[in-house]
């Protein structure tokens, strides 16, 4: 719904696209708010004060707002054609109306042009990656300014924790109208070799710290999503050889990306670069898929692993981010995003990679 | 899922109650960390590693998701028994399962004890509450710290303004996990008489400021909602009236509130303060409900107002919320939000209401 109207609308509310008018039904609290704001032309704001009188007055046991869609329906005409809906469209609306007599169709995608970004969303993105950015200089700043002591980072006087460097990075963001809204993942030694494990506790030395970190511009809407991994003090031989194939595994892929290739052939070329350092990809070691597309979702279409069929077009942005998680060892993953070019790719994670924090 | 889970997670999964087992299946990356997490005892999760891999060998061009879900219904032996989805089933999904012979039936309200709040949930709310007072705490402070300048308030030196205020609570707040993730309201004069416009811009002297926060804490799940209303400086005679009419209906609609009440006459009692001071309901003055649940949801059942035949129950937790809306005049609006009792209710929102911040 923000894409197709550029605003963001808090109450629930109905969209109609009848093919010559765009039309977004509102309720009296929301309409002049929504006019004032409006810069879509094609988009006109109906009033749903007289409509929803409308449909109190018809009889049955359901939802008011499924009594609005039929009354929808039927003023302007398109009970009997056939409607284009989404595959989450709500099942007890899409009963009552079919009951109705209205024909819907399930669309996938719903939406076709949200695959392929515009030059305005691939700014919006870089945007929000860039805001992102300044919470890693500040997690990078407390553990360089954190003292090893025993088996513990102290900052500032006190042990640092998971709890403490989110706390920051949820404080850093917000100042810049960036929300974690899918939360993020500061996780460290056993927690970091579980790639979703939020992470908790200590932060410790000499063990992975995966900072993943992926917030949503409330704004634009537009998400960012960006992974580092740090280690305090000295890494063992075995994470080094495991930061160098991931961060090659990366490279790799990124230097292969570009429009007209099969999904599963990029995330073959990461499988390769980790295979040939000696890693295990599946049930251990490389457990994910490469990457995934990233706009108004934080995970939505491409996807870039051995089962999808997806042809990557001009225009997708998708993260890349290889890693190796292994219990005994720790967690490294390396997380960038892309905007796919006709015969390349251009990175839009402007920062750098550095395993370790002195 | 929140309320059947009590774990935030945030990948898609499904939930399972076959009436003896509660079941939550996850991925391989997430099953750990739940497993680690989860304090329910009679709820099992379940990898569906190996599920999806039967998923996908299952033929037909439909998401892996619905596959998947059609792999769980057979391999639980439910797919021949009435299935209760909500009223939100995705259509795409409904479809899939009942052409391979599901009775899916949409049960509404599909969790009908979420109405009916228990001591811990109480508990949660009002903690929820308690922080958001800290941010109308942080707005009083910044208004009082003002100095009227011509048409504007200087607060450091700079010309206060509505992102400036919204930029603070959401400082202050993220700070106590609690996110605006629905938004919030600050608006003054013009945008203050919208009830539902966000507010923007300058805030202005001797004008009505209506200040409405409905934060969410990130780890309970359950919101806060609160509105006050200030003026800087001195209001009309009019804003007094007005300010007082809507206090009293407030205090009014909290006295009548109790179990087995029709939620349309506590609606009724608001609304004979609002017109016995002289002012309108409808189209113009007293514009909306008195007010709604409050819950893992920012708007859930029970509503007040002239429509709903609901009926309070111990347990209910609802705003209580009259305003007053004048394009001439400006917008005022109370909130706080009670718990209904056996003969009463209680006020979970321990802060005061103050006009005028001199």
């Amino acid at each position: 719904m923000l894409y197709l109207t550029h605003e963001d609308i808090h109450d629930p509310f109905f969209y109609v696209d009848t093919g010559t008018k765009k039309l977004i039904f509102l309720n009296n609290l929301e309409i002049d708010a929504f006019n004032e704001r409006n810069q879509t032309v094609a988009l006109k704001a109906v009033a749903v004060g007289q409509l929803l009188e409308e449909a109190r007055a018809l009889s049955g046991d359901t939802a008011l707002s499924n009594k609005l869609a039929l009354i929808l329906f039927r003023k302007y005409d398109v009970l009997h054609k056939p409607i284009a809906v989404s595959t989450h469209f709500p099942l007890a609306m899409a009963e009552y109306l079919r009951s109705h007599g209205a024909t819907l169709v399930i669309k996938e995608p719903f939406i076709l042009e949200r695959e392929q970004k515009s030059v305005e969303e691939v700014a919006h993105i870089r945007e929000s990656i860039r805001r992102t950015c300044t919470a890693f200089e500040c997690i990078e700043d407390i553990i360089r300014e954190s003292a090893i002591k025993d088996d513990f980072l102290l900052f500032q006087g006190r042990t640092l924790t998971s709890e403490y460097i989110k706390k920051r990075v949820d404080e850093i963001l917000i100042g810049q109208d960036m929300e974690n809204s899918e939360g993020l993942i500061i996780s460290c030694g056993q927690h970091a070799a579980m790639p979703h494990h939020r992470g908790a506790g200590f932060i410790r030395p000499n063990q992975t710290i995966v900072c993943d970190i992926f917030p949503r511009n409330r704004t634009s809407g537009y998400f960012a999503d960006m992974t580092r991994t740090y280690v305090k003090g000295s890494p063992t031989k075995q994470v080094r050889k495991m930061y160098n194939a991931v961060r090659d595994s990366q490279d790799e892929a990124i230097k292969v990306l570009k429009s007209g290739m099969l999904a599963k052939d990029a995330y073959a070329v990461s499988v390769k670069v980790i295979q040939d350092a000696g890693f295990d990809v599946g049930e251990r070691g490389y457990m994910h898929g490469l990457g995934h597309g990233l706009g108004l979702d934080v995970h939505e279409v491409p996807f870039l692993n051995q089962h999808t069929t997806a042809v990557l077009k001009v225009g997708n942005i998708v993260t890349v981010e290889p890693g190796l998680y292994y219990p005994e060892w720790g967690g490294v993953r390396l997380e960038d995003v892309v905007v796919v070019t006709e015969n390349s790719c251009e990175n839009l994670t402007n920062y750098e990679r550095e395993l370790i924090i002195p």
